[in-house]
């Protein structure tokens, strides 16, 4: 029953599925709770809703990766 | 205040509707905290950000219904 | 695979198992999706830790039960 | 560390700017935390999606602005 | 409508009742949708149930203060 | 920046630094995103909180360990 979130911006679709596979058997064998017990749950959100430090994330990238 | 938040997949539009009054209706009833107190949200996902068992959600429903 | 979560304060253990079992069936009836893919998760937070239209919880409750 | 997430309906990519400096700024001026500790995640969610005092926000919302 | 959920370790009851005032504040004011509408949540978790970077809170915390 | 929460039921300390340690490493490799953007939160709830199918996660241990 534990539920494993992660907040992100963009993941491919191939990431997707590595990362429900991959967190569920992680943390299913440190907790010896059972993998079939576990949901993942992946949730997208675009960079410019992202803050960090107080600045948008998004003019965190641009600095950066100056042109 | 209490907040009810429902993580799923499509919803359509007319059982999001269904879902607000209800839920907020069931839960009022058993806590006795009035309906005006509560806020519900309807967060969807799509299918291929969900893992059930460690497995993409999409991966079993395709197993699910074979072609 | 819907999670429903309730965020709010202090709950008795008998209204949680109501919560619990309502909440699902009235989900499940309305998306028609089985009861057993469910979880909900009932996340208390003290009195003190909400505030609503910028007041904490708890003056607005004191306002309301005056002495 | 800590992380101060918004649930909010549609916001204009000036204001989510706007909301990841000011939250930032205030939250840490209360706390002590130093901002560069601090994200900001602004999820939004379409008014079909949230329901007030059992009611959908969409009719709440078409009620206060009659045609 | 809007919900700010504030995630820390643990925060003073005097600077939750800050916080609560003042996020709703800085917010209103931001995205013109008035303070009666906004909910405040302030959700404390252990600094032990922290991560950052891959490294326990804790341990990073004790980093850098040495006896 | 990506969040990874894991909502369970009681962790040991032990496993909570083990949990913070390996999904950041997990992820990180996966995404390609440096594990010092990472943020691992996990939020523990008793298991009277928590209802799997319609029924209190307690039955459902109760019935899986019978006297």
């Amino acid at each position: 029953m534990p539920i494993i979130t992660v907040d992100a911006a963009k993941i491919t679709k191939e990431n997707k599925a590595k990362l429900i596979t991959s967190l569920t058997k992680t943390a299913s064998e440190i907790t010896s709770i059972p993998e079939s017990s576990f949901t993942v749950l992946i949730k997208e959100f675009p960079v410019e809703n992202w803050g960090i430090g107080g600045e948008p994330l998004e003019e965190i990238i641009k600095k950066m990766n100056p042109k």
